[in-house]
């Protein structure tokens, strides 16, 4: 029957996987449509009321203006005071915590219901807002929740007892990946690029079965995504679509090797946009550490850009004389504005929907539509409020606005070499497209993954060599000065992250150089009272089990066993073991050995309740526990001289959290956790390297809870 | 100093990719303008032979006839002949040898030059002699070679004396899978396709740097092949162009909802029929290996295949009647034959052409092109030639037959579902798609490299989506009856490759169940006599070195140092050391000492001579030598009692070749190598599991040239 056991897991495996991406689509299909159903009211509106006033004077702007601004506000304060003040984990994209989380460092609060709430409405808020966010970055936190939700068969404090085999933190995280994968795979109708990305960003052993997994799971989230969309948009039936991010299909692209040189440079273009950005960022992320710490702060800040963003976009049409004459080839809604009847401004065209089609726009539409000028001014503008939102309170994805800020300068390069070979029929939405990747990969640095997601986007793989390119050459010259957006920000929280590679130069480094010494070790059979004190002493998650029998006679064939490794206990097991009162001092020790099973480590988890909510009596310290039949017998160990690279190494593939070192008789003399190795980071900097030890931080909790991922 | 030679090194690597890429793409440029040269003369002439003859009486069909054997026999004669007599190694396609190699376990002559020569030669001549094969994977057997020669340096005997930083098992595991994926690129114009079919066949530790730098060689490659490509068809500059294995860009395909059943009912037709391809290709290698061994047999069986493909070739034109009226949708190169002026053959218009071109054909053709009868006589016909070509001597590659045979009968699905529904417009060439692709999974079981390099290779995205359900659904059902075709085969040739995941229910072994016991051990100091002997005596290629020294004081705090555990040493490393002499009774050991640096072993690697070879003295033979400067100090070790899937994922993980298992006092009690762990292989089968212990092969090297793989 174990034959039978192993099969029904499998297939309950794959059954998740299948809510997992259903799930997700599901809420990307809402907000979708609640985003598109709320915006084309908005935005109507505000075309109607601007459209209206152009007839009379410049005064009657006022109104609309107002009416702009509060329309901004609005939807962006309620999401912000619900991330503030109910779940401040939901506030930024979530790329980043997925990313330490799959690296095997937990993020407190980082997966609960309440944060997904948080974060869909939050979404919901600074999208029909008008920020300048997109809806990438949160539908891949929405899909992690999902993911971790479904697996363990829980929805905040209720407890479905179904999938209880998933409830490990290995196994969690498969299902964390998959649903990051189907968040992706929704978000640009993208499954491969997503099960790339998680590649990219996260994974650290390309597990076969699992990978499968992952990417039926995307495959089931394009597909319902798809087919609900459809019957949104009245094509049922039509699975052809491409994600929530619907960048437009583009057809009969293709390019010569002249124009290769001219990719190159706006590789180098974005790349230095791309590393000023981050910079630029890091100096607000500071500033906001220090001076935007209240709650009301917070709040204030976000409602203060909503504004901000509103402004800028009427001074912008205001002041800049873009109007165009309607033609065949004019965008579907266009706003007069200021313009002459016959005319349209095309900065308020594009403001006046959401930034997605603006990229969209810029991709598509056909040579003369812009004029240089309103594309500079749009591109700066949009820069400055991209980077300012980025790490404000409320739900944010860097993607869309990297992608449109590129795609405005992409365009304006594709009008400049218009211009420099006039003979030359050129179609600048191409340039649009290298300036989008361009700009998004200077940011975040990806480079496969984005390459497959732009292609999945585009659903045009003809121009796949030379986005690769440009991304790569992006992501050299970025790198040159900075790292990534999401890295950037998670080596600020001092988060114990570990890199790909053990740093170069480490090789001198033994397992005696990064050790965290002297380690508390316990007996076999320890007494209560100890195991108490240690856990209310420090806050370390694996101990060491030694014997720490006598010398026997050194001429029998008995091993000695002085202070010899036995095995490592986890906290949260000790903290099970004292709940249960398992001491062996009782009279019906045998009963409750009986009922603790592992039944009653899986439902504890991730749970577990603090060493101070333990209620433990002075005679009870006394009592002895025997932690034999609980401890892992066999952790992975290594000796003093076990090289800094190996040990590294050992932590990366296998997604270790301790390792006891121990000396050539077996005896514990140290232990190394992932902040031990995490202090040795490298920086490239100006093509110089160099091996810093960073203070890593203790108090994670705290930290990310305060301080806030971008 | 230490930061340049890293930054020196990274330089050295990301050149050496580049000229990997570029090397491996002039290959495959070279390869496809030979073969279209000699393939166009040859189906010209046989054009024109056969178009003469239909006017006159069918007596005349026997000079054609003659002519289309003898051009079939004649190239692949020759490279048969190469194959078999210069290099065995170069035969089949390859595919499973990199995945071998890729995962650890070195196949002989594998990467050596004179096996290039001989695939490159043996290839043309498998092409241009109208073999069922294709040409991809050759190509990535070549882009092994290419990777593993220029990062070593060398060219069969010569030295460069460059890059001998990279002379290491690992490192030039990294390069192979460079080449492997520039082959890829390549052959399929696939850059992803490449990095991710590494990653899906081999790779076992998603290692980023590692990644980006094949994807730069991908890169590379698609560019380098391109840029040649578009000058030998006349199109310098254009670089739009997709791969050798060109499948022609799908534009405007859509698919609605109604749709998918079929699909998937084609992909379960293409998992039954590659299922049975694989069966009877199993039985078929059986079959070789009994009664055809001797070179010359090898020899004729591949000339009587050439001469059987002609054969049938000329019999289906001449018994199947489907002369088709020549219209403006036609195929470009037509053949009369047997057909009235005015008409022509489409089975001849199919066979006088290379396979890749007849794909495209399939897959683009206007509807009506082809008759039911044409393409099912033509599936049965090369389903069985296909299958009988796969594993005979003579480089061939899987890819494109499994393509074709799909193609055919998925174009037959596609005229059954049109005949179905008269109203609807259908494109029959969709339908060949799916039907291509459900049978090449339903023989290779890829599924994520795969869907992949198909949209890559047809340029459209839009069919993903059903590409990639149809390959998943295609690899469970063919998966429920037996493993993929190459898996079979490696597993037939008892090679000790580790699978992705511990065999399930394993988990109750430990390293005792496991490990060869008893293990030889070498002391500290180590008579030289006994390591000689030693090494001739067993073949391994690891050992424990033991400190044996006599039992101190116990009361002291001196360790006692009874049969510990102080380190590993290779067979290569001690015959590098005897070979170098390296005794400490010779008066001048220090100046030896001194001499005897990392460099001596790296250019011994990877060509060490055989302890046979060595001469060692009677006198020679009482002296001693210090192993511990040169042994590994801190290798990985386990516990007696550490659980087989906590052992296998440290092997897989980490590309372990040897775990020595210590006793709680760190005393060595057994060693465990990979085919201990390959020994339990599970097999599904009919959706049971099963447990088994196989025979792992002692010798591997007689059996993989004597027996061959696909």
């Amino acid at each position: 029957q174990t034959f039978v056991r192993v099969n029904r897991i499998q297939t309950q495996k794959w059954f998740v996987m299948f809510l997992i991406g259903a799930v997700v689509a599901l809420i990307a299909d809402m907000v979708v449509i609640v985003v598109d159903e709320i915006s084309e009211f908005k935005y109507g509106r505000l075309r109607d009321l601007f459209d209206r006033c152009s007839t009379t004077s410049g005064d009657c702007l006022v109104q609309p203006l107002g009416l702009w601004i509060l329309m901004n506000i609005l939807p962006v304060l309620i999401g912000s005071v619900i991330v503030v003040y109910m779940s401040p984990a939901a506030s930024g994209s979530g790329v980043a915590q997925v990313k330490c989380f799959l690296n095997g460092v937990k993020i407190p609060q980082f997966l609960r219901v309440q944060t997904l709430i948080a974060k869909i409405v939050g979404m919901v808020g600074s999208l029909t807002g008008g920020l300048a966010v997109g809806k990438e970055g949160p539908m891949i936190h929405i899909g992690a929740i999902v993911g971790a939700g479904i697996s363990q068969g829980r929805l905040g404090p209720f407890d479905f007892h179904v999938f209880e085999n998933f409830r490990s933190d290995a196994e969690k995280r498969d299902f964390v990946s998959a649903g990051v994968a189907a968040g992706i795979a929704a978000a640009f109708g993208a499954p491969v690029g997503g099960v790339l990305l998680i590649l990219e960003e996260g994974a650290s052993f390309w597990n076969q079965s699992l990978t499968w997994k992952v990417f039926f799971c995307s495959l089931v989230s394009v597909f319902t995504y798809n087919s609900i969309i459809g019957v949104y948009l009245d094509r049922p039936g039509d699975l052809s679509n491409s994600g929530l991010v619907n960048l437009g299909v583009m057809d009969n692209m293709s390019y010569l090797v002249y124009e290769i040189p001219i990719f190159l440079l706006m590789a180098t273009f974005g790349g230095l946009l791309g590393a000023i950005f981050v910079s630029l960022n890091v100096w607000l992320t500071a500033f906001r550490h220090k001076h935007i710490t209240s709650r009301v702060a917070r709040v204030l800040e976000v409602v203060l850009i909503a504004a901000v963003s509103a402004t800028v976009g009427f001074l912008l049409i205001y002041f800049i004389d873009d109007c165009q004459m309607m033609r065949d080839v004019t965008p579907q809604r266009t706003v007069q504005m200021l313009c002459s009847d016959g005319e349209y401004s095309t900065m308020a065209t594009m403001l006046f929907q959401t930034s997605e089609k603006s990229v969209r726009n810029l991709l598509h539409d056909a040579p003369g539509t812009y004029k240089p000028i309103t594309l500079g001014a749009f591109v700066i503008a949009y820069f400055f409020l991209a980077c300012w939102t980025c790490g404000s309170w409320i739900p944010s994805g860097q993607f869309i606005p990297g992608l449109l800020i590129g795609a405005g300068w992409g365009r304006l390069v594709g009008i400049g070499v218009m211009r420099l070979m006039p003979g030359v029929s050129i179609d600048p939405g191409r340039y649009a497209l290298i300036g989008a990747a361009a700009q998004l990969g200077g940011i975040v640095r990806m480079t496969i993954s984005l390459t497959v997601i732009l292609i999945e986007s585009t659903g045009n793989i003809t121009f796949g060599l030379p986005i690769m390119i440009t991304l790569i050459v992006a992501q050299w010259i970025g790198n040159w000065f900075n790292s990534g957006l999401f890295d950037v920000h998670i080596k600020l929280l001092r988060v114990p992250l570990l890199d790909w590679e053990p740093p170069p130069l480490s090789s001198h480094l033994t397992a005696k150089d990064v050790m965290s010494y002297p380690v508390y070790t316990l007996k076999t059979t320890e007494s209560v009272g100890a195991i108490v004190d240690l856990l209310h002493k420090v806050t370390h998650n694996g101990f060491a089990v030694v014997d720490e029998g006598e010398l026997r006679n050194p001429l029998s064939d008995e091993p000695d066993t002085f202070g010899q490794m036995r095995g490592l206990i986890l906290r949260s097991q000790l903290i099970t073991l004292l709940q249960a009162k398992v001491f062996d001092q009782r009279l019906d020790i045998a009963a409750v050995r009986k009922r603790l099973n592992i039944q009653t480590f899986r439902d504890a988890y991730p749970r577990f309740p603090s060493i101070k909510s333990l209620n433990v009596t002075e005679e009870e310290r006394r009592y002895t526990m025997n932690l034999t039949p609980y401890m892992n017998h066999s952790p992975y160990i290594c000796y003093l001289t076990t090289s800094f690279p190996r040990i590294f190494k050992l932590f990366r593939a296998l997604g270790l959290r301790h390792l006891v070192v121990v000396n050539n008789r077996n005896q514990v003399v140290g232990m190394v956790t992932r902040k031990d190795l995490a202090k040795f980071r490298v920086e490239m900097h100006r093509g110089k390297i160099k091996v810093e030890e960073l203070h890593i931080s203790n108090e994670l909790r705290a930290t990310t809870l305060t301080k806030g991922f971008p």
